[in-house]
């Protein structure tokens, strides 16, 4: 079965989000907005039950993460994905880190860029556009996240969440 | 923020609902195929931080519940809805009993019949035709679920999970 680990941002920017993957976006339907954390991997019932242990490790020994939003970018030329730019800290890092050290080690596809996709498979005269228009607008946001979840992938595409693993380092 | 309470059946049993869902159900994107365990209800920023830790002290007591589906029903003539029928079982009463009972007293909107929906808002013609084309159907599933889960609504209507809870008496 198909697993990925992402954080959703609160309702507020959600719901931003969805304005512009409502049109921008063919994932819009599958999945909430999100940033991810992990990549999709497989894994048997078993090993999910091992990875889950590990997650909630994690995530007692780690701090809430300050999500910060402060432009619209996107990885064209390489990908016509437009995403809200997340500005990276020590906690998202170490979080990522840990998400791939361990029993968790896997490689990252691509260096870590955080962000939150707003639209993809965009053709290059759309892209531009959106871009520009979107760039004129004002996306600054920013709020403290706690918890992060593990998804898995139905038959459809659409993803469910797993488990959520909330970040408590120094609660009880 | 509107909030609901649900389990979500494991992929098996979510892949084969979709593929009524698709055809037969327009809430098929906004959220996994789920057994609603609490209709949705307000709750503030604050009032949720209680609930939540509410949740996590029935979930604590609780064992895994058995989920057990037999057959295709309606809720015809009063709504025409298509759903697996779930088979109520002691552990899964409790649950509902403890979901709206204490702090989380709310009075139910009808009488609890476990469901997990696959179709709704059908013509009378669509739903006797549907109905009496999946009842011929060997529809019979078992399984046991060990959690669930505390979802919000974004302003398109789709669902996002908040957390999950795992049902984990005599764990540690």
């Amino acid at each position: 079965m198909k697993y990925g680990i992402v954080l959703f941002p609160a309702k507020k920017l959600q719901d931003l989000a969805n304005s512009y993957r409502k049109r921008y976006d063919p994932h819009y339907a599958l999945i909430p907005p999100h940033l991810t954390l992990k990549t999709p991997f497989e894994a048997s019932d078993e090993e999910i039950k091992a990875i889950s242990k590990e997650l909630r490790s994690v995530a007692n020994k780690l701090s809430p993460i300050k999500l910060e939003v402060q432009k619209i970018s996107s990885f064209s030329p390489v990908n016509n994905v437009i995403y809200l730019k997340v500005e990276p800290n020590d906690e998202l890092m170490e979080l990522h880190t840990e998400l791939h050290s361990g029993s968790l080690t896997s490689e990252p596809e691509y260096s870590f860029v955080p962000h939150i996709t707003i639209g993809q498979k965009l053709s290059d005269a759309e892209m531009a556009d959106v871009l520009g228009q979107l760039k004129m607008q004002d996306n600054h946001h920013i709020e403290l996240i706690d918890r992060f979840h593990l998804l898995y992938q139905l038959d459809n595409g659409a993803w469910t969440v797993y488990e959520t693993f909330i970040l408590e380092k120094g609660e009880l």
